[in-house]
């Protein structure tokens, strides 16, 4: 299906590697075409995830209409992320399928329901696992990001909710975290969509749905790097790299990447990492290891790769006295644990949901700073895919685990849609 | 030897009922007697922890003359604190004896050594277990209230450096803590003491050189508990007591005392709790009991028990987004632990040392803070004894463990020192 790129207005053959350079950016949404079906159900391409552990099927799914303050949004692109395999994989809840995964993504709005007024046909948006109702307590409180509302508020502890407009082959379809960005189509709540500059290249920003937010603003926002500090990021996936660029952006002085494949140093150094540590190289614990490089540990460390062990290290590789140290990894299987003389010491132990940041206005901040180049995101894609291979995707992802896989699975707009063009 | 009291100028007979009011006080140190043993060993009386897991020995003890940078102090008063029975029961390190315990108290300045320009003969003073030498990184950094001198400096991990001037029976004695409160003079480095208001009563603000500094800076200082929030301190002894006086200092709404003797609730209403909870009264955890309490959890959580599991229930009540929990107890035997969604969901786990206070600068801004009468200190006094008392004091602690027993050893001026008068 992905056998086509549109080039200055032209529809062309696209070959395996345009499928590297590809570009996608929005140019008008003042089509005759798009918006056509606005109060119909649109049928449309979707990965279904039938049940756990099996590879996800593509499917033709029907989307209906978008309901009460909902938007029914056209994907353009969409990363795959590692939460998405965990909720495959390892959370594999019975009743969090069948599902459309996929929450990583950019598009434009295709239409709004009755009591949307903040955007329309047409917009530039990244839906948002994380909602922003701007009414609640934690909306309300410039110290958090949480929102009371949202799908988190639906079913509790379950990232599938019961609500979606998803049907296939007559069943209900979940719809993943709110956001279902593995179809064509998929329709969120307002609360859980930012508008964005329409000059934005979706293949880019779409990054910015989940990854590279979670590890930039953890730096940024909940550790608080200072100029001049030292830092330490432990794991170079996608967040951890995001961390280090993070800690760049904060001005520090001296940012130590921790990782067991020295592979990723290259990549690390040019997201601002100054000194490398393999812990497979070092017989002493590595919080000794950088205490030594530091004069007793850094000021800022954080833990991108979700072990508890790591996190543990982490910690007690920060400085005693005003140490901080931020789990930004993911995992919720097991404890994690330290002794407390490390926090009556002075350390502080933090964490946070997407880089702290409150979403529907982080996100467009972000977008800008990509615009401005004050961050990078192209630097952390390395394979551009269409939505057929969404099993290749997440096949290289799966054994890549140590590596840095970032998959993009482009959602290639079908003929009828004329809205994108080749920037090249 | 506790058979008499100073009482406008005369020396009185003092029976038991006089034990339990006597105030002391230094009126003047302009005394002609004062100093006179400037340059000399001074023999005097001190409790000796011969070794570990024994009662303390009243002993005739030399204390040589301050060197360089130190001070010789006149004690007047100290308190008994749970850190000095550690010391003695449970650390119990061979290497860590004979050694003078005690580390809360005040005095007044004897002589002083070659280099101390600061302090001088007749000055009040609180010799303080945590330096603040106002040079080093963390003394400069004001995030931090650590310093990377003093007794820490000298044996790393052990609480009683090879440095003292203390001998007895031939023998050299160890200093605790750098303090050594039991005795009846003690020398201590000017980087340790804080020198305070010469009208303060020095049988009541001695206990400002730990546990109530402990515990109000924990909740002003760390947690930096705000106006209008809602706290709980989980444990109510003297530190515990003093975290709650610290959240209603701070503006608390809200501040839920949590211990498991029911007695203790109504010494926390006078320090201001408004709420009690009893976690053998409810068969839910005690965060689901302080969630309900409190719509999903307090903004702030103290713990004050030195218990990991306590540590866990603290974080575990705060509310997820910004919920901040300290930890205050002192434990190092054992791991404490938490799931990760609990950071990750936006809570923020802290400890800190002497309540974070910049130990010389601090000290006497509380002891100013309870002039003005901003901070109580009288009421967390249970029993006042002589220094000849001290293993009496040292078992009703033990035993009450769970009970408000702070003891106030009285070390007794003998009858040459006219410093002092009884303010009643």
């Amino acid at each position: 299906m992905f056998d086509f790129k549109i080039e200055k207005g032209l529809v062309l053959p696209l070959s395996s590697s345009d499928l590297k350079s590809v570009k996608l950016s929005r140019q008008s949404c003042a089509t005759a075409t798009f918006g056509k079906d606005q109060g119909l159900v649109i049928k449309c391409k979707a990965a279904v995830a039938w049940e756990p552990n099996k590879p996800l099927v593509i499917e033709e799914i029907e989307v209906a209409p978008p309901q009460a303050n909902e938007i029914r949004i056209k994907m353009v692109a969409t990363g795959v992320c590692h939460t998405d395999l965990y909720h495959l994989f390892e959370g594999m809840h019975e009743g969090g399928f069948p599902v459309v995964l996929g929450h990583e993504g950019a598009g434009i709005v295709e239409s709004v329901g009755p009591g949307v007024t903040e955007y329309q046909t047409g917009d530039t948006v990244i839906p948002l696992f994380l909602s922003q109702c701007k009414e609640c307590r934690f909306c309300k409180n410039p110290k958090s990001n949480h929102c009371e509302k949202g799908w988190i508020a639906d079913r509790q502890g379950e990232m599938s909710p019961a609500e979606s407009r998803f049907t296939c082959k007559g069943k209900k379809l979940l719809q993943f975290v709110g956001t279902s960005t593995f179809s064509e189509y998929t329709v969120v709540n307002q609360m859980a969509v930012a508008k964005i500059d329409p000059a934005a290249p979706l293949d880019k920003v779409c990054l910015l749905g989940c990854g590279i937010c979670t590890g930039f603003g953890a730096a940024v926002n909940v550790a608080q790097v200072e100029p001049g500090s030292t830092c330490a990021v432990f794991g170079l996936g996608a967040v951890g790299l995001a961390a280090v660029m993070g800690c760049h952006f904060a001005g520090a002085k001296k940012i130590i990447a921790v990782d067991i494949n020295p592979e990723k140093f290259e990549m690390a150094k040019v997201f601002g990492a100054t000194d490398f540590v393999n812990p497979k190289d070092r017989s002493k614990p590595i919080s000794e290891v950088i205490a030594e490089m530091t004069n007793g540990g850094v000021d800022f460390s954080l833990e991108c790769v979700g072990s508890v062990g790591v996190m543990r290290s982490a910690l007690e590789s920060c400085v005693k006295g005003w140490g901080v140290s931020v789990i930004v990894g993911w995992t919720d299987l097991c404890d994690f644990a330290a002794r407390p003389i490390q926090l009556i010491a002075g350390r502080t132990w933090k964490g946070a949901l997407f880089g702290g940041f409150k979403s529907r206005d982080g996100v467009p901040q972000m977008v800008q700073s990509y615009m401005d180049k004050k961050v990078k995101l192209d630097e952390f894609i390395t394979h551009n895919m269409p939505l057929a291979q969404v099993n290749d995707a997440i096949e290289l992802m799966k054994n890549g685990k140590w590596y840095i896989y970032i998959l993009y699975v482009y959602i290639i707009e079908d003929l009828q849609t004329e809205l994108y063009k080749d920037k090249h």
